[in-house]
């Protein structure tokens, strides 16, 4: 029989974040990688959970990132708020500048935070989902590795970068999606290659350009974008914006200076809060109320609201705990023993 | 032999707007319409050319829009311009109030202009190379009318809803997407269903929400969103920032209050503008330079970025001029005679 042990979110929170805090990391960088790491398996997104504590410690073993940094406020000038991440995680960065850019997005109306220097391994949902319980729509956006072939293209340029919304919505879950702007995750690409399945039609090319199903010939080519022409469009957008735009790396300048996908990406990030009372201002409706009967609609139709299937795992484990199987608590039991040393390069 | 005619760019535009004024139209409302409908011709998209002439005096006539009307600045707060159209085209509001936009950007690093009551019947690049024009990233989104189903659903409730981009490239046409969320126009449904050819896979659903390749059924039925559930997620964006949170007509709310997709829509819009040299201050790199590396290498694969024929097109017509055929003519003709009685509802 196998060994299963139900906890909290609280006390997973901090056997990971003793996990951080033992090979050097700062303890409010550990309480936010944490924090990132265990609400992915309290929304049963096991991709994003307890499976990441092992990349962010081999990209901290590479020396790739900084554990023991605290993000600086690099400048604060008009609706920009710019936060220096130091060659540390995103994540620390960002709640680091949130309560400024909430601030200055309801002076404003619209305000933007540029990470810089980060390093990158989270979904994106973290961000908005944090705007939008301030009452303000989020918008984040970040390259990645290039892994990704443009549209008509054939060899990899863009990156799967994602591209994440949070609309706040009064006594309920938000509107929130996050999804890469490929069509699949490389992850995903290979599990099917683990599986010796071929891919659907259109997930990506080998090297010579060519469309295949062939997971493996993919993985040596190119991944391609969700939605063909249109997808392309809104990845390099994101290469724009949130790479040259701020000053930090492209997904093509990201992979060449890490040389490898095994480790996060280091790069930028780029997020928007825009205020509804400040748009709305001067019409008689409420701009959540109006909301609300586009979102009833599309749940009337019984059609899915992205990440509904997430908040009703969050209710669930909010209620009922975290359930660890075996192998999450051998993971654990092992970071928590030999640290880095549980990693190899 | 069919009769041809050459003309050039301003020649076409000041018959464009003869034809406006003589229907009642201000000036620079006549002014304004006709460069956007002769851009249409210059850059070779017969689909927003002198064919738009119809439905604009078409929706003129059912009194749905007032061409007589200036717009009006209604606030100026903080980074937002809220231009008010005052029942009138989208366009001649968006002109009044981008050069505001353009220093508020330029101030506060972002901005966002919001035109409210408007009616709008142009592509969206319009405004996006405007702001590129002046050096800044823009992007621009508005509703449209509910024909397109959300993922999951079984009935018209988003709208064509169409999402523009813009990026200022040094000496050169600058990178412009825009593009509609919804897998194609209702009007290639309909050129489709004219020539009794079946639709590609996934362009719609029947009555009954079932997938269909019947153009007949489609129309009938509903359009489906570009990119699965990623694009559904995009439309919906639209929705909630450019409809409930600007306090103008989302998809649903637009189509029930006109009760028609033969007229053009009444909604608001929303743009914003971000200014690259705000956004990368206190970094070494150029932010132009840097993005012209990525758009070199999308480039370089053979890919073409998105508005590549739409500038190609432009530099022959700048010198070559225009080029109208029988029935362009014969329509020109039309309703520089009859005017509002060219037009039946």
């Amino acid at each position: 029989m196998s060994q299963k042990e139900t906890v909290t979110i609280e006390a997973l929170e901090a056997r990971v974040s003793q996990i951080f805090e033992k090979i050097g990391a700062l303890r409010d960088v550990a309480d936010c990688l944490a924090h990132v790491i265990v609400a992915g398996e309290r929304d049963h997104c096991a991709a994003h959970g307890l499976y990441r504590i092992e990349g962010c410690l081999r990209t901290i073993k590479a020396g790739q990132v900084k554990p023991d940094v605290e993000p600086a406020l690099m400048s604060s000038d008009g609706a920009i708020v710019k936060v220096d991440a130091k060659m540390g995680f995103s994540n620390p960065a960002f709640a680091f500048g949130l309560p400024l850019l909430v601030e200055k997005a309801r002076e404003f109306g619209l305000a933007a935070m540029v990470i810089q220097d980060c390093t990158h391994f989270s979904a994106l949902w973290h961000e908005t989902e944090a705007i939008a319980a301030h009452g303000l729509a989020g918008l984040a956006m970040c390259p990645s590795y290039a892994t990704v072939a443009p549209f008509g293209g054939n060899a990899p340029l863009l990156g799967t970068n994602p591209l994440a919304f949070g609309w706040p919505r009064p006594n309920k879950d938000p509107y929130v999606f996050d999804f890469a702007t490929s069509m699949a995750a490389r992850g995903e690409i290979e599990l099917y290659n683990r599986a010796g399945k071929p891919l659907p039609q259109g997930w990506g090319i080998d090297k010579d350009g060519k469309e295949t199903t062939d997971p493996a010939a993919v993985l040596e080519g190119s991944m391609l974008p969700f939605g063909t022409h249109k997808g392309s469009a809104i990845s390099t957008m994101i290469e724009l914006l949130a790479g040259a735009m701020i000053g930090d790396l492209t997904s093509p300048e990201a992979l060449e200076a890490l040389g490898t996908t095994t480790l996060a990406p280091h790069h930028g990030e780029l997020i928007l809060a825009l205020d509804p009372i400040k748009f709305s201002a001067g019409r008689t409706d409420n701009p959540f109320e109006r909301a609300e009967m586009m979102l009833d609609a599309i749940a009337g139709q019984g059609a899915r609201l992205p990440s509904q299937r997430r908040f009703a795992a969050r209710k669930q484990t909010l209620a009922e705990g975290i359930s660890l199987d075996e192998n999450q608590l051998a993971l654990l039991a092992k970071f928590e023993e030999k640290g880095l040393d549980g990693v190899s390069l």
